[in-house]
């Protein structure tokens, strides 16, 4: 049907004249649908409203989006109807979610920290990344919304974090496959905040990274750096998912915590995060990211000569042997399986 | 339990310090929560993480709030659960979340855009706004994003579009309450599009208000005014839900309609809109909003002199009779009782 017919189709001589706004945004890209395939939209009520999404929705020629947008219209209007929402409570939750839009910037991601808040990002990632039972393999959790793709790289024995940011830590062991065999020249991706519970992105005018850096495994799968050991800190709460925590009765505060990414050839990217023992916040984590094989303790040196030699101006500092296990790319696909296979017979029971 | 106490609960000797991050937040305003009263939420699973959210939420105070949450975070997990939702989509629902938020303004309201493409504010509204059978009420529709509150007040036969905007029209009736009875002094804001398919307030530079305007029924609930004559146009689609839309196969028109609000003491505000017989997208409105009582039709007036009468500069104009009949406060919200009532019974059957 070509453009003309679309728009001059016969109507009575009263009839709205489809004109100039309907053509310009043709011209503009609008789609041009064959209106006579559609279905009848009109006198939508509580009752038909969700059919007709999905019937019209159905014209998506991806299958999977056509299938994650049926669930997804379901889930939302069930949700309006079972708890009857009002006019006032869509527009709070409409103004609710553009202030959180607004407030994203290059470096705030205020709906990944919503998602984080809703529990969202922790079922997302265990979904995504399930570990087979046994394996050994170090399991994932959530990547949080700080990570940057412009650490420096630095060399065995560096310090990520600039002097004064907080106290001493050092980190070595190996990157390993299940088969305990070294993943040599992994990259591994780590970040934290400092003392004052601020990621360097956090900073206004911040011009370089800091309390983040990049290395790789040498042929023995070893890495080692210098670091600051993390302390507690909250999640940003001067915004709309601060207040909305607030308003839950929820506190804002994450455990200490260290994070890690690992890339390698023929490796399942791992995104996870080491936790400490003794941390008051282990058991309420505010974006449920805490997994008790991820919590390490680690060991005071006083050494002060010790400490001078790693490249501390002193000690004493906070010291951390620990190994990480990887999945193949395989190994990941097939845990993937089984996870989601285990799921739907736990549903089905 | 006192901040010192909350933050220095006694921990092994290299347990992450609690201090500066903690004490700074505490002292913004984050809430101190009494931790030993938390449930433990570590080891989040997909089986495991909904029931730890809502053991979380339900510290809330606000029972209302809870309930809503509760829903809203078993729809969310079980819709991503549905779908296996991936982390590559996660992150993309994550960028077009932002996006929507991003171009939101003073002037554009995207989230009530998606809202409404998504079928939610049709539902919303037909939920808090059944009318009665047999009452003869005049049907509530979509607000849509572009009311604004900065109308001029006008005089009965006023125009509300400046000259060139479009096709002349004349509208005059009465607002009555159920009963027959003129609702006297009932605040009418109406608004449409000009023949491009814009409202005002997607101009750039916008100095006053345009194609809208403020009228107040006399005693008899007679109101009477110039417009243009409403054409079908397009939702914007230069965003990021105009491309939603594009890629589920769905086109982005509106039916022509007049945005009307009525406003009186003692009566339901009615938010509706007319649609006009033989526009060719009645049947498939981007958003939901058509009812089949609210399409009227216009008598095309030649009387070059009538024309002149009225304040047009010639003829010809379309012409539109029409009475808005109200729900009082009482009687809405005995019809919303009885709308949810049904609608549990016909979701039991």
């Amino acid at each position: 049907m070509s453009t003309a017919d679309h728009i001059n189709s016969s109507t009575p001589e009263t009839a709205p004249k489809v004109g100039r706004a309907v053509q310009l945004a043709l011209e503009q890209g609008a789609q041009n649908i064959d209106l006579s395939k559609l279905p009848n939209l009109t006198d939508m009520s509580p009752e038909t409203i969700t059919d007709n999404v999905h019937a019209i929705n159905s014209l998506c020629d991806n299958p999977r989006q056509k299938f994650v947008f049926e669930k997804l219209v379901s889930h939302l209007h069930d949700f309006a109807r079972d708890v009857s929402l009002t006019t006032d409570e869509w527009m709070t939750a409409i103004q609710f979610l553009t202030q959180v839009g607004q407030i994203c910037s290059k470096t705030r991601q205020e709906f990944i920290l919503l998602s984080d808040a809703l529990g969202l990002s922790a079922l997302v990632d265990s979904m995504n990344h399930p570990v087979p039972k046994g394996s050994g393999a170090t399991e994932a959790t959530v990547l949080g919304p700080f990570f940057t793709e412009d650490a420096a790289d630095l060399q065995h024995g560096d310090s990520i974090a600039s002097e004064g940011k907080g106290d001493y830590m050092y980190c070595e062991g190996r990157v390993l496959g299940t088969d305990g065999k070294p993943v040599a020249n992994c990259t591994i991706e780590t970040w934290e905040t400092d003392d004052d519970g601020l990621y360097d992105t956090q900073y206004e005018g911040r011009e370089a990274p800091d309390c983040r850096g990049r290395f790789k495994t040498d042929e023995n799968g070893y890495y080692s750096y210098r670091l600051i050991k993390p302390t507690p800190y909250p999640i940003p709460f001067d915004g709309p998912v601060g207040k909305l925590l607030k308003s839950l009765g929820r506190h804002v505060f994450r455990p200490a915590h260290l994070h890690m990414m690992f890339i390698a050839d023929g490796y399942e990217t791992l995104i996870t995060a080491l936790y400490f023992k003794g941390d008051p916040y282990l058991n309420s984590d505010a974006v449920f990211g805490v997994k008790t094989s991820l919590i390490v303790d680690t060991e005071l040196v006083t050494d002060d000569a010790r400490a001078r030699q790693l490249g501390f101006k002193h000690g004493p500092y906070s010291y951390l042997n620990k190994d990480y296990v990887l999945l193949t790319k395989d190994q990941a696909e097939e845990a993937k399986r089984a996870s989601l296979a285990n799921y739907y017979k736990s549903i089905q029971q």
